[in-house]
């Protein structure tokens, strides 16, 4: 009998995990009421370890760099089940900072990159309008990132979606309200009312929704999850303009952090906030994007205003995900803020490394689950 | 037997002059395939003649007051027949010049004003900032308008609709492709291929539409409607905040017109740009809009951001409206470009007068359909 994993949430977590334990040889469930609707529908979708470094976070530097190690061998075999595009591009990164003291700030990461053995070349401002020619020369410092990659989250989820459905997941689309019982057997009871029964592996991949499941611990929930809300906006290129960029333009627009990612279908997603009020987009916040978006690319003015919408990420006190054991038979993955597209393939795949008793690399003590219990 | 009227366009225009053919005896037929979704939905809904004025529009000023007075009343019988809001709010408009420069403009707008018996109050920043709080200090020059007033031109449409289906008028959803025939019986035409033969007054309402549809002109169209396109930013006030205003804000920002109306539901509406390229919502037009709102009202950037619209209104070489007969029984009444809303009222009444052989006031000579013809 094939070995079984219920996954609980349909994101980019959630399905990438189902994905790799049918890759290990696993008969998948995969528990969400509305797939791809969280904060993958949101998300920007830069494949970006080097460009999104920040200082002293030296742990998930590592996990970003693994991580993207992974992805175009992941991003190989799921082509092998659907025919769905990602909106995988590798053209590469351009990191920008706009002003005088953006430079300066840009200078200084670029030296930390360096002590990290982040790849990055200095161009001169000539060079980089030579390879985007849209890019305003008002501008103070760029260095161009060839290994940082993006993809489409939309897409790319439902091109998961549908491999994982092609190699017979089954999908219950409900929402889990508990995880009960001890080892051998757990109880996942949704809110229809029905329950499994199972000695499977169960992951939890909900997001910010893990945070209101219970049954699987004691006391307070160990998961100290937040929403951390960001704004993106999304403009069309008009035809006689594209492409306007081809790479990824990620700036510092008078210390405001903004990225530019134009997508294989003529839009750009335009993006960078993080605010922790409310999950509606914010006028202000929509003012600063489109404000910086063209300080650093004035045809901008010119596209197609499409949509500003609002995802909430799921937050953790150190920027660090939950990612381990919870339980004898429970797998939290949860928690992976603002990199959760980046790290669902290192994330999926130590999953079923946990499950299958594999080493893990890197070891993942600092993602332990329990690690902000009170 | 009653006398009849077809009413072709379902707009501002249209369900108005059904709604005055109705009080004036007539059994009316309205012909749209989906009322309120051209350039009424995306107004602004300013009943603002004063703040509106332009140089050198004598003609134009004399309608816009005029249908300024018939409002109040017009609204008043309208509301026997429907229980639905309009949006309706009396509490004044204020025009404000941002910096030293739009305050010089504003100044010579007063004097204009004064010129055509438009009555204004200057204020002084401060006692702007008693009546409206949330007004930045760093404005140059504000008047009241107390006689400029403002609905919401979706839920006044919806009323209209609603009162005029109240009493009786036949609505066949579908779109006239011609009207033909001559006195004293005419052939409309519609896309399913239905036709009514009648001896009815057409009064053709279809804003743009207008300019499409044949039959009753020869040679080349005597109406020379072009699109003229306008970007509106809706957000919303959260509860704390509100109301941020009352008032209307009309205001020139380094030469920039913006308008702010502030919606019974607690929502604004902001807008005022033309252009006359293409009717997608501009990104350089939504990044203006928002900065010169936050100009004038800082607490806009704290407001939820809903949407960003665009509308086409019909404009015309002169930015006079085409109301009169051109055939024998049939009257154009389209053209009304930026100011739909307000000249509806008197827009309805004149196409009545017509039909039914009033004296016209004011005479409209200057409104002839045949004006521009080649």
């Amino acid at each position: 009998m094939k070995k079984h994993a219920i996954i609980i949430g349909g994101g980019i977590i959630g399905l990438t995990t189902c994905f790799e334990f049918q890759e290990a040889g696993y008969q998948v469930t995969l528990i969400d009421p509305d797939p791809i609707s969280g904060a993958t529908h949101h998300a920007g979708g830069m494949l970006a370890p080097t460009a999104e470094v920040q200082y002293q976070q030296h742990d998930l530097i590592l996990l970003m760099k693994e991580s993207a190690r992974l992805y175009p061998d992941l991003l190989q075999r799921v082509s092998k089940y659907t025919d769905l595009p990602t909106g995988y591009r590798t053209d590469g990164t351009l990191l920008i900072g706009a002003d005088r003291a953006d430079g300066m700030h840009v200078a200084e990461l670029i030296k930390y990159m360096h002590l990290k053995d982040l790849p990055v070349d200095v161009l001169t401002t000539r060079q980089a309008r030579a390879a985007e020619p849209a890019l305003s020369p008002r501008i103070s410092k760029v260095v161009s990132i060839d290994g940082d990659h993006q993809l489409s989250p939309r897409l790319y989820a439902r091109a998961l979606l549908d491999a994982i459905l092609q190699r017979g997941a089954e999908h219950i689309a409900d929402a889990v309200i508990s995880i009960d019982g001890h080892d051998p057997c757990l109880t996942v009871t949704m809110n229809s009312g029905v329950r499994v029964a199972s000695k499977s592996v169960v992951v939890l991949a909900a997001g910010l929704g893990a945070a209101s499941i219970p049954g699987w611990f004691e006391g307070a929930n160990p998961l100290q999850l937040r929403p951390v809300y960001g704004d993106i906006v999304r403009v069309r290129v008009p035809e006689r303009l594209q492409p306007m960029v081809t790479k990824v333009v990620r700036g510092f627009v008078e210390d405001r952090q903004i990225y530019i990612i134009p997508r294989t279908d003529g839009t750009l997603a335009i993006g960078a906030t993080s605010r922790e009020d409310h999950p509606q987009p914010r006028t202000g916040a929509v003012h600063d994007l489109l404000r910086d978006a063209i300080r650093l690319i004035p045809g901008i003015e010119e596209t197609e205003f499409i949509e500003v919408t609002c995802g909430a990420r799921p937050g953790t006190p150190d920027d660090l995900p939950y990612l381990g054991w919870v339980g004898s038979n429970v797998i939290a993955s949860t928690g992976y803020f603002r990199h959760g597209i980046l790290l669902s393939a290192l994330g999926a795949r130590a999953a079923v490394d946990m499950a299958t008793n594999q080493p893990l690399f890197p070891t993942l003590d600092v993602c332990d689950p329990f690690r902000h219990q009170i």
